[in-house]
This record gives structure tokens, C-alpha cells and sequence, in this order.
């Protein structure tokens, strides 16, 4: 039974599990969540996450939901095909542990909410709070600031080879490079030159085709 | 070398990583960091931590930081020690690691929010923002309802037995226990029972007493 994303091709947290499966090169089936009609809120996909929110994924009988938790299933349950994206050494696998939850603790809550000011609801039609924005920019900012000191040390963020911390920023990073504020990643050097490095990579181009697409 | 935990033994995310070495038995050092005084920013400490937060470890040239990164370190560099805290079995494993980011991603949010209003800020002179309580409250009860379906049917968050998910939600209910908002868990009889045997632990009562007579 080939494995199931129940989730929506245009958001965040659905494209960060398809970058995982691409960079796998697995086979899988994306069973489309309608979010502008609720079915997210409503059974039968409240059953395969309780608190309602894409994706979710089925693997046999293995059924999970949030996507980093995914993408480390998938990252080990997988992890002969084509590149790691764990390593096996248990101290190497700690750094980049310290990297996923900075991304998920430090990086993701601006960013997201970034997102959402200036990609998501101006598609919604609701307008832009920029105030929000001059809030959140700074935030981030003092984030990337600490990832440019890291990258001027270490090519990927969990260390030398491109891993799951570098992968789980690649949808907001995506989005935002699309706004004003894009000068936040380009304007530091090594932040920059990994941007365009992980955004490059074919199984990103080919998430971004999938969402173009759909 | 002893493993040395570089923080301050009332932080919550202090006392996640002394509970983990605990449930572990495991020898360490506390090396105190001053949080009153900013030590937490300015060097050396944010060498072991560019974010300027505690807790960091080192365990010999290792030196970590995030504190669920750090559990999950320990859980499996010492998976042989006393109970493992995560699992071999990959499919068990992920489901762990669901519920892992459950408590990062929709617990820990309001929780941490009103341990900060009724436990942290009320000891430094700062009063409570009733309002602030009024908002996250709900915000807690609705991911509680989630956990009070989930504990129907599974001992743990993560299983049958006791994982780090579990682990990583004992600071914050600890706090919010001594509080006026404590039905928030006690009128939940799943999550109740659950809270009950969880801080009933002894790694978790050694972790209270080096907390209660520092």
C-alpha cells in the first residue's frame, strides 16, 4: 500500500512532508483536505488528527500527524533511500536534534506569522496587519542572525550535509523570499547562499510544481 | 567527564532536562546560571547557547542546547539505563515522536504563557494579567479535551509506558497545579489520573527537591 498525505498542496506544514517523500524519491498518494470547505475540522480526517490540522499521513498501518514527526518517521523508516537525512552517529544526530527544535521553537513562530500576514491573507482577501509585520520581522531577524554565525561555521545548519532542519524552513523560506521582506535572508551572506542552495534542490522544484499545479 | 547541565533549577526547561537525567540515574553536574544577573546572555554561556537561554549540556565534547533536544539525546545515548524513555520499535518510535511535538506545538504554548502569569511573574513583582488567563485558559482546555480522549485509551501520551512526551509536560503541570487553574487538569478524569502518576514519579520528586532546596 503505497503511503498517504492527506493534506493540501499549498501549505506549509503538507509541503514540508512532500519535500521530505521527494527528497526520498518515495512513491505516495496525496488524498486532497479542502480547507476552505472545513474537512479538516470534521471527520473522517479528525480521526487521523485529533486537532484537526494537516497533514497527516498513512504508512500501512501506521497512521501520524505533525508534520516534523513525519518527516523524522520518514527520515528513519526510510533511510537507505537516496540521501540521509538523519545521520546515524548519535552525537552527529543530536546536533542536528538541537536544529530541528530551533527551527521549530525559534525560527517557525515569526515566520509563520509572517506567512500568514503577507502570503496567505492577502490570497484570503484580508488585508495585511503591518504592524504585526514591523512586530514579527524583528523577531526573526535576531533569529537569522544567529543561523549567519552558524552557517559561516557549518554548511547546513545540522552540520555538513543537508538534513531535516534545513529541509523543515523550505516552505516558509519559499514563501517569503516572494515578499517585501526578503531582505531579511539576503541580506546576510551565509543565510543567503544556503536559501538559494536548499531552495534549488529538484525534490523542492518539484514540491513547488506539485503546488503550481494542483 | 560528569554530564554538566548549565541552568537554573526552577526553569521549566531546566527541570525537563534534571527529570530526564533523573528518570535516567544518571551522574551529572549542575553548573548555576544566574538568570537574575543575565548570565544567560553574555558569555560564556551563550557559547553553549547563542539563544541565551538554559538549559545547555555537555557530556563530554558534546554540548547541546533546546531541552527536548537534549532529552531525546540522553534517551537514546543511554537507552540501556534504567527505563528507556523512547523506543526501539520504528513505528512506535514515530508515534512517540507525534506526541513529542504535540506537547511543543499545542501544549507547551499556553501552557508556558500562564506558568509565566500565575507561577514566574507573581515572584518577580509583576501582577497577573487576568486577561492573558482568561485567553489561554480555553486555549489549554481545548488540547486537554484532546489528551483526555487520547489517555481513554493508551497509559501515556506515547504508549503503554512512560516516554519522554510524557516527561516533557511535568514542569509546566507541576507549576500549574499549585494554581487557581488546576481544574484545568483535575476535572479531566483521564488526564487527571494521568497527572497524578506522572509527578508521583520519583526522578520527578528528586528533580522538586533540588528545585525546593537550592
Amino acid at each position: 500500500m503505497a503511503i498517504k498525505v492527506h493534506g493540501s498542496v499549498t501549505t506549509t506544514a503538507t509541503m514540508r512532508v512532500l519535500a521530505c517523500l521527494n527528497e526520498k524519491g518515495l512513491d505516495y498518494e496525496i488524498v486532497p483536505i479542502d480547507l476552505s470547505t472545513g474537512d479538516h475540522k470534521r471527520e473522517p480526517f479528525l480521526n487521523l488528527n485529533p486537532f484537526g490540522q494537516v497533514p497527516a499521513l498513512e504508512d500501512g498501518d501506521l497512521s501520524l500527524f505533525e508534520s516534523r514527526a513525519i518527516n523524522r518517521y520518514i527520515a528513519y523508516a526510510y533511510a537507505g533511500q537516496r540521501i540521509p537525512l538523519m545521520c546515524e552517529n548519535p552525537k552527529k544526530t543530536a546536533i542536528v536534534s538541537v536544529w530541528m527544535e530551533v527551527e521549530a521553537q525559534k525560527y517557525d513562530p515569526p515566520a509563520i506569522k509572517l506567512t500568514w500576514e503577507l502570503v496567505i491573507n492577502p490570497t484570503l482577501g484580508i488585508p495585511t496587519d503591518d504592524a504585526a509585520v514591523e512586530e514579527y520581522v524583528p523577531q526573526l531577524a535576531k533569529v537569522l542572525d544567529i543561523y549567519e554565525a552558524r552557517l559561516a561555521q557549518s554548511k547546513f545548519l545540522g552540520g555538513d550535509t543537508f538534513t531535516l532542519p534545513d529541509l523543515h524552513h523550505l516552505p516558509t523560506i519559499y514563501y517569503l523570499m516572494g515578499t517585501k521582506i526578503k531582505t531579511v535572508f539576503t541580506s546576510r551572506p551565509h543565510v543567503s547562499a544556503w536559501c538559494a542552495d536548499i531552495l534549488a534542490r529538484p525534490a523542492w522544484q518539484k514540491t513547488i510544481e506539485m503546488k503550481n499545479y494542483k
